[in-house]
């Protein structure tokens, strides 16, 4: 996994990760980013809002992204330059969600590889986006 | 704090949230995301790597973003609706990241507001971005 | 959030904050005090017991009310000089804990606030009692 | 440890627990109750308050007083009535606390048991304060 240089990739190539998100991942996230949004901690407050029950921090899905990118695709050693991310829907506790993420463009001598990056809960797309990696 | 409606907004608002990186955040977003990039839980190859030592995830930093968004401006109840992020340097263990959001515009009708968004570390800036909010 | 002074604050000022606590509050209470006692972290012990279920450390809705307390009023800076608590009724997963501190008395010339302090569940309170607190 | 009655409980018995407090409790405990003040989560902000440092929080040493009734004396199946804290000094990241408790009083018809509690760092009182229990 850690011996993919920017030679081996090619336009096309794509990756993935799902991860069902639990309760104690929103209880961790908003721990250790201090983003106590009463959408993710109280349910009572969650029951009467729009979504009708509590959902996770849109930044705890981008991490799925983030992950994938570092794990995966161009995988580790990747440096992040830049993400855009769109919500497109929440996501509740005990979905699954699924990052792709899908090489665009690569600039071989700047090392520069452009992915385009998404989410998706049950085949439906709750964050879209693209990034930017290096590959030293 | 949870009487904000976008009435209440003007171009040029601003708030800040500021908090010290600690190993344990690292470990609890590495175990909710799964993003084990050596980079950041690995203490030797990080060593040897361009950053000398471990470096938290950008989608951590991030998260700091999103918490002041939502728990001091626009406030409890917005709605997430996009964020571009552009990670311009690393933030180690101990650094304090200051996330710093500012209204750039408001449209009344839709009820959405455009914000700056970045985040610094003694006053060198790690993140830069912006993100769209909506405010029912 | 930060700029309340002493002067600020009147008696009968009030503020409130709401979390739904969950199963990982509760593992992650005992990890870090080391409480295990089987009423909170043992299902089965639980059962037989005349709680019938689980349920969360007093010292868990205590934290909520120290949480209120420095979060909102008298808000960030303040010193916690004394809290007494009366733990009139459990608390169970998935129970939403309001915790409401009153001010009711405020000695200007040291700094000294005092607040009547309570938690709820469902409107009946599950924890009573008073602090003191210092606002350099 | 978990066949205590109340008839095995003299006045006079005592029980202690030692923890040393990490960076990566306070993180939890912040994450938990959603106590981010940042005399506990901003180095910055706390190297330029009056403790110099970051502190824990007051609650989080009141834990360890919890665990060690619930662990010890009175022990397991003890239902906490009440609990009278008072803060005296501040607990840093690194301090090992104790907890002590002592029975003063006991009930036996009514299956009640007062203890003397307090925290100590380096033989320094940290907490005082007294609890009441039952033992059914």
């Amino acid at each position: 996994m850690e011996n993919y240089t920017v030679n081996d990739l090619s336009v096309g190539m794509s990756a993935t990760m799902s991860k069902t998100v639990t309760e104690a991942d929103i209880i961790l996230f908003a721990g250790i980013t201090g983003d106590f949004n009463p959408a993710h901690i109280d349910d009572e407050y969650a029951k009467a809002s729009m979504f009708k029950e509590r959902i996770a921090h849109g930044m705890l899905s981008a991490g799925f992204i983030s992950a994938t990118l570092a794990m995966k695709l161009p995988g580790p050693g990747s440096i992040y330059m830049s993400q855009n991310l769109k919500f497109k829907a929440p996501v509740k506790i005990g979905d699954t969600v699924k990052a792709t993420v899908t090489i665009t463009e690569i600039n071989i001598d700047r090392k520069i590889i452009k992915l385009d990056t998404f989410c998706t809960v049950a085949d439906k797309k709750v964050i879209m986006g693209d990034c930017t990696m290096m590959k030293p």
